[in-house]
């Protein structure tokens, strides 16, 4: 078979999905999901690190979904409106054809605590990033913090939402929901 | 000595705490911390289930300083008005006379994985706790959950300041801050 066949990567993804989700992560081997996927554990291996990596490849992109639409705004645009960008942007990327995906991933990253604790440490690095970014750009502190930690859990807590058994909208739709309401909540002059 | 000497806790408490900092958490045993702070392992047991519970001693009390406050206001009260009343609360448990207890048990926490993740447990339960007497007292979903997340942001975030090196201001001061900070991100150009 072709070394670089096309759609391998997205092949071995699939299929150690449909393993971990069936018959449990831990009993998982990569040898298994490269027989599944009908490649060798060598071409697994030139994909991904480990089989952890499946579920976690692409963080620099993960995070970069974030990041590049803000280094795009004017260098004076309020830190709200960065986050408000960076939430549409994040809606580019989980359409509606992804979301099976990212629900399967997501259960099976739930029963796993090792996986847990990635998927914690994933979003505390764009926490770190997102603060970063916003400093860079002249926000001071505490606002810059503010503004990453809390733009993160409003997304974090969109995904959720996204993700839910039945839940139909975009997450862009989603995530405008989340950041109105808390727009809603914080009372200025309290 | 007497089975149940008055500050036997505390004592227990510093002392671990005094044994984790210099000679590391796993390598500390029960029998070394009961010895340093002359009392029986029975006695220790007595007090807390084990070492780690020597660290997060009073869950229970630490879900009340935020939950009391809030079951105290009136049901029509703002949900960020019952955050901010709670940070108050909060603000009158870590006094000065805690700070350096609560630098070093974090210096202990943050040195090893097993108690940051415990550490996180305990603010991810703050969190559902909050959510949940927010929607009981009629507060609707999204606002809900999105107050009582960035509730505990903010306290996390006031929280690690108020321990930092150098800083002498109140946690409520540090609280203050950042929830204007938040305030003025949200509504920038009032």
């Amino acid at each position: 078979m072709a070394r670089w066949q096309p759609g391998t990567r997205e092949r071995l993804q699939t299929t150690a999905l449909q393993l971990f989700a069936s018959q449990g992560y831990d009993q998982t081997t990569v040898a298994e999901i490269a027989a599944a996927a009908e490649v060798t554990e060598r071409t697994f291996f030139r994909h991904f690190a480990d089989k952890r990596e499946v579920l976690f490849a692409g963080q620099a992109d993960f995070l970069g979904m974030f990041t590049g639409p803000i280094e795009a705004l004017p260098d004076d645009t309020p830190p709200f409106v960065a986050i408000r960008n960076a939430l549409v942007s994040a809606g580019a990327f989980f359409d509606d054809e992804k979301r099976p995906f990212s629900r399967a991933r997501q259960s099976v990253v739930d029963q796993n605590p090792a996986l847990r604790e990635r998927e914690l440490g994933k979003l505390a690095t764009l926490k770190v990033r997102l603060g970063e970014l916003l400093r860079s750009r002249g926000v001071p502190e505490p606002a810059a913090t503010i503004a990453a930690e809390t733009g993160v859990t409003v997304f974090h807590l969109s995904f959720q939402q996204w993700i839910a058994e039945g839940e139909q909208r975009s997450f862009e739709d989603i995530a405008a929901e989340r950041l109105d309401a808390l727009t809603a909540i914080v009372h200025p002059g309290r």
